[in-house]
């Protein structure tokens, strides 16, 4: 298939590429020219900008969008859709709010345009490994963009079969799913997100814990210096709690054993806080995935003006203020 | 009635006095003689050991201990209960930890001796307002100590009646109880502080909201730059979230708008956690006092190992080390 | 002066009587006829529906519009001020969320009209005690509305003064705040019912805890059979945790020992949910306020979901399904 | 070599097996004969007793315990040592609290003997994959039982190696560590369930949002019939959250979309209690950790009184008491 993509970084760049491998043609843009150069060396068409793409692409027209989440996707969206014509597919790869695809499936809908999300993940692994992806939008649309996904995804590789499995539709298996309509690509995205933060910290955690008895504050006969290390090492063999981010924190471990190169300020992504607010709407406790997002918030402050208020508390409390009666 | 008190500090100078104000004797002793010679100005027998002091009580001897929990506290007991005669008391004031208490009272029971924990709240201001005081210990022994609980406690004052109350026992509403047996009064204290934990932390977070609701971060249109001493202020007045802690906290607000003068840094007690450690085995879910204890946790620390780790995996899931396949 | 309510519920009726006890004239308004009714009988002036009441006010007229959040407030508003000239005044002191004041402050300031949003706490108390407010909206608007506030709020009562507090603005004082522009008075509402929350699961937990000790699954000897009601009043004389929610406490267990009225499904109303979504807009960890949240959602349900998924991998690694080799 | 195994349950009868199956010798005692006689079958020596045991292996003796935690534990290494002669080894493989491991490894000592503490994960599925284990006690203990380790081991399989990993000890990567003195096996160990908690906690409160997005609370066209046996599937191929843990949950959803079979009462061991015990030891703020097991604690309770006494307040503010003044 023919296929026009904006935005040609680590992931709209690796996805025109292993969409090449597969035979597809690719009409790449990106505002940086070097980017598309790279790319038409690897084989692809350029565009000058997204009108010109619009001419260069067959009808119905394909467009994927591969943009930071956010204004920048807000106005390619509106841009591609004013050139579109009926039939003509609009695909957002970022990691956009899923209310704003309902949105925008709904207005693009009213021109007769599909719009398609699409949570992508896979990072720059993507590009040899496939990438696992979470797709919202029509069926009509997604069954057409069917040989696009297929060569993006992974596929079975060497994954064990999961027992039980028994349905028509082996897309999962291979490595994608079409979620729902509109929105739902990128909501499935979203709670993955959530989870890859609750995930981390429980890590997290369990490892502070296991250096932390090395204290000289806990009694001497109680103290270990554990192996850090080999301890992540041990558990990717055999243990319940094995996975590929426990493979990664042995290698983080594996060649900085105390971590010196990092600052521990931890960032986040809209994700982990629409996955709170999502939680909120459905009334859904979710202690932990909160938790898990509080703690980076905490990891960027060196202190909060709420210990400050606690410390100001104890004072008043512990005797050097008068009363109130 | 005739009393000793070991350890002269804040409370346990304070608690004499009061006892003396009500007409009560005191053989006073503490290891720094600058605090015996104080009390003894106020109207108190010096008492130059334990021993001494054993020999200057009428029969049944009653000990009050008010020191720090932990080694010396149990070293103190040790001491009076070898010079104790059956029906002699000896009263834990301190911070104990109850099963502390339990295993004390059993050991002392079979001397023949009572032992009686009292939970004290009240700080520095009870001497002129009173100590809120939960009891554990044995009927014959709270009984008879009654006139120095009763002399300690707040009294009536001007709380008002709670609606619905009918009891034969209004000791709660002159501000002590006999909460149960030896280590019941400990319990409940600690209890008692491990709200005061989640009420502090509570207060703390929702200042921290409105602190932050001026950050440059905010849509600008989205932004309130609010009065945070004015805020505390008007809550005191016919709000539901009135308290004590609020009170002290306009009066920290009032004087120093930014709190400036605190580390944030906070310290926690061992009730925190211990109050914690009965919800565990209890099964009793306590998000919110633990969450409570663990931000102070969090206050004395720049950064966790945790949150390295957590920078550690994203820097291998981001795309710079080779993944597992 | 003269004012115009529309909503004559429990808050709205009372607040009509409580100016007018205070000498201000009322124009009143409610769908149900009876309750203007009841209100004439109190000496306010009846109106047949908001027109005939912009008709019956003086300019600059004003309107309170005392209904619950949503759909309904926001029609009023607009059809309020689709009857207003410039200098109105348009009050909503219902619980509206601050985004939305700030967007009809917007729309209506267009028109020449003032916006005033007023958070209001009292409960049905407020009619003898007067009510909290925290108000956002225009210097000038606010300022003319001085003396219906001044009326409304509980005044300086027997609080005892914050030591420190040295200010020319002493409306705090007397329970009433211009917290900043439209929207900064239902913000400090919502953050004041965020920390309500946390505050009455603190208590919630502590006194589970408290409950829980003479659980039969504990050592015979740590058991302890507490009483609660006793332990609620005590602890409002002279202890670091006494507050109004604790009064209320000791009310609540003193009529009804084991609380066998109560289901334990417990509501939420909006300014919950969105105090933890203004902590996590301005990355600031609000664990407890949100534990206390969730506290309540899921005491709503029997079971979760994602408890089943627990026991569902639990039978997984338990040995009675096929492993992923 | 030769070893005796107490305790011939899936772990421990496995165990054995794993054993034989590599060449070692096995006395066998289970206080039920058909146990033992099952695994004479299977090529063990039948011990019908410890002493009996003793007295059939050689010296150094080499004990494995594979009993519950607990008083059976205690009195099996009792009845053990009591039975030893200085060199031997008494291994205590099941899942003790680490504190017991210190005691007794300072008390056996003093008799001149070893113990070793196991910590072994793996399940019914070890006897074919091997079981992961975290090792307690003395250099030399530890290395004369390396062959029993080395056989029970999972090996290095098919696991991708961990780059960076350059170290002289090859252990980990093999599958068993010694982590320590007596002790931190099971310290390691019970670190290893709390993270456990934390990460199966991530994923049920993933779903449950998935899930609860189908929700007719919610507006419709923001509702997602969500296919979740579909999501864990996908989530399995190349996507951040892969683990084992996920892989049990497609094997669990696909046979049973909606989870019927289970009730959702989720059942806890003591390692999580004694992680949080540990980080609270430490001063390690435990957020996820703890939330994770205070939802199991949720889990088995209808409704808590903490949840009655939040009705309590509310009643008690909504306006249907008398308020204190």
């Amino acid at each position: 298939m023919k296929i026009g993509i904006i935005g040609l970084g680590r992931m709209g760049g690796n996805i025109a590429r292993r969409l090449m491998r597969a035979g597809h043609e690719v009409v790449a843009y990106d505002r940086d020219d070097k980017a598309v150069t790279a790319l038409t060396a690897d084989g692809a068409v350029a565009a000058s900008g997204i009108e010109d793409m619009a001419g260069k692409l067959d009808s119905p027209r394909i467009f994927w969008s591969m943009l930071p989440a956010g204004e920048i996707t807000e106005q390619t969206v509106e841009t591609i859709a004013a050139l579109c014509a009926p039939g003509d597919i609009v695909i957002d790869g970022g990691n956009s709010f899923y209310k704003d695809d309902i949105r925008r499936a709904k207005v693009l809908g009213e021109q007769g345009l599909h719009y398609v999300d699409v949570g992508t993940s896979g990072g720059v692994w993507g590009l040899e490994r496939g990438y696992c992806m979470m797709i919202g939008g029509s069926d009509d649309a997604v069954r057409l963009l069917d040989p696009i996904f297929d060569a993006l995804a992974p596929g079975r590789g060497d994954v064990v079969p999961t027992k039980g499995r028994d349905t028509g539709d082996d897309r999962a298996e291979r490595g994608y799913i079409h979620a729902g309509p509109a929105g739902a690509g990128h909501f499935v995205k979203m709670v993955h997100n959530g989870i890859e933060y609750g995930l981390m910290q429980a890590y997290a955690e369990g490892f502070d814990i296991l250096k932390g008895k090395a204290s000289d504050k806990l009694p001497e006969d109680e103290r270990f210096d554990l192996n850090l290390p080999d301890i992540a090492e041990v558990w990717r063999r055999g243990s319940v709690i094995s996975s590929w981010l426990l493979d990664l924190t042995a290698i983080g471990l594996a060649s900085d054993h105390e971590l010196k190169q990092f600052s521990g300020h931890v960032a986040d992504s809209g994700e982990g806080q629409w996955t709170i607010d999502a939680a909120m709407e459905e009334k859904v406790p979710a202690n932990v995935l909160t938790a898990a997002l509080f703690a980076r918030y905490r990891s960027r402050v060196d202190t909060t003006f709420g210990d400050k208020l606690l410390s100001a508390m104890r004072f008043g409390f512990g005797g050097h203020v008068e009363m109130p009666q």
